[in-house]
């Protein structure tokens, strides 16, 4: 009998969100399980890291079952960087991260807590694999994500990934008759217009809300939000070498030197 | 006579902090300055923004000139944007980021709230720099750095920057005359081991404080961690489309549909 795959999971919606509870039950059925996720919510955290200030991480009992879970008061990136240096006893086969509640389709990679987790991971040569659900509801129907998650993390034990590049997968909120398939896709030029909602504190000073409205300009057929909005499960491999490299060239034609 | 360029300062390390008053001092002799700034330290916050909470944004009076100050309660990424909907008359010519006290080279570049601040700009079509000095400490001299980065904001103010395109400048910790120039250069193959320092609460509980040792092992001479041992500035043209265009054809052969 082949040994079992271990393997990380974490999120950011906070260890109790019915997203990462979903996505423990699947990864049950592929391989041990051990899960490191923040005690409370972190949306929208980025890739936060905790500089000046303690973290704690205690064992918690929340679902039945084998594996073994810890509650801790980081970020993500806390949790990914505890679990792998204090708590795992090998590095883990996989690391994934969610099923976040919400999109982080296109710019959404940037702000997302769930996607720090797995790029963490993916930093310490560690496959990983951020998962979301385009519904932000905590009360969210989960069920048509399934097999199609299972797909994936099979694929990736099976496949493995090249150092330096993560999967960004975004879930289309349909059942899963009505899902087409999986998609790889690039990430669309997307970008959130803000609004801030201005109001008075009831002692008259000044404070905002931040809204805003998502905008895609991006006409291509082949991007994260055509995929979901055509009713295909979205695969974006991404990276975390952020070096534009096309502008080298030019940038070395300035005169900075003279 | 031409029209004085509109410059937006931000930082992670907070408004007070001298690298940013050095920044805006510098910033001053080029054009008309807003700061938006946060009203103490973010290091480390990546690219978190303010979701669940309400912001503060207040007019502050630091040192005499001409600019406008603004002291804002939220992440360097809530700064940019709501310096953007709510502070500036118009779209500024270019946002600057820091001076950071410390390193945001290779990989720092994730978890760096300076960087953050820059992509935000980058986002909203404006050209953005992000500076950081290779000296933690809050009395860091930054008496080298003026002509630098006078330089840089000029060439970028003549030159402009393409969409998705944001600068990442880093600057050795050595007087002016050790300086050995600007460098053009991609960001290092580098990472941090992390070391959790393990104590206990005068109660018993126990709790961590993250600690670690950064780790190049990049040997090309390309890069920013290489300029910068070697007495060089270093400029790493950074993108905010994550997407790792070379794998989406390895990709296409797994087998997602069946």
């Amino acid at each position: 009998m082949t040994k079992k795959p271990l393997i990380l999971v974490t999120n950011d919606d906070g260890i109790n969100a019915p997203g990462i509870r979903t996505l423990i039950s699947i990864m049950k059925t592929i391989g041990d399980v051990v899960v490191v996720a923040p005690d409370s919510p972190q949306s929208g955290m980025g890739h936060a890291i905790t500089l000046d200030s303690t973290l704690y991480v205690e064992q918690v009992f929340i679902d039945d079952g084998p594996q073994t879970e810890y509650s801790c008061s980081g970020t993500p990136a806390d949790c990914v960087k505890l679990a792998i240096r204090e708590k795992l006893t090998r590095k883990p086969d996989i690391c994934v991260s969610g099923i976040n509640h919400g999109s982080n389709s296109s710019i959404n990679v940037i702000y997302s807590g769930t996607m720090s987790a797995a790029i963490e991971a993916g930093i310490e040569g560690i496959p990983a694999v951020g998962f979301s659900l385009l519904d932000y509801a905590w009360s969210a129907n989960f069920e048509a994500t399934h097999d199609f998650v299972k797909t994936i993390v099979e694929n990736v034990l099976n496949q493995g990934l090249p150092n330096g590049v993560v999967l960004n997968v975004n879930i289309p909120n349909l059942s899963k008759e009505k899902i087409k398939g999986i998609k790889i896709c690039r990430q669309a030029k997307a970008n959130w217009v803000e609004e801030f909602d201005k109001r008075k504190t009831p002692q008259g000073r000044d404070y905002y809300w931040l809204t805003g409205k998502f905008v895609n300009l991006d006409g291509g057929e082949d991007t994260d939000e055509w995929a979901l909005e055509n009713g295909y499960i979205s695969v974006v491999p991404i990276q975390f070498d952020l070096t534009a490299h096309h502008y080298i060239q030019t940038l070395n034609t300035w005169n900075l030197n003279d």
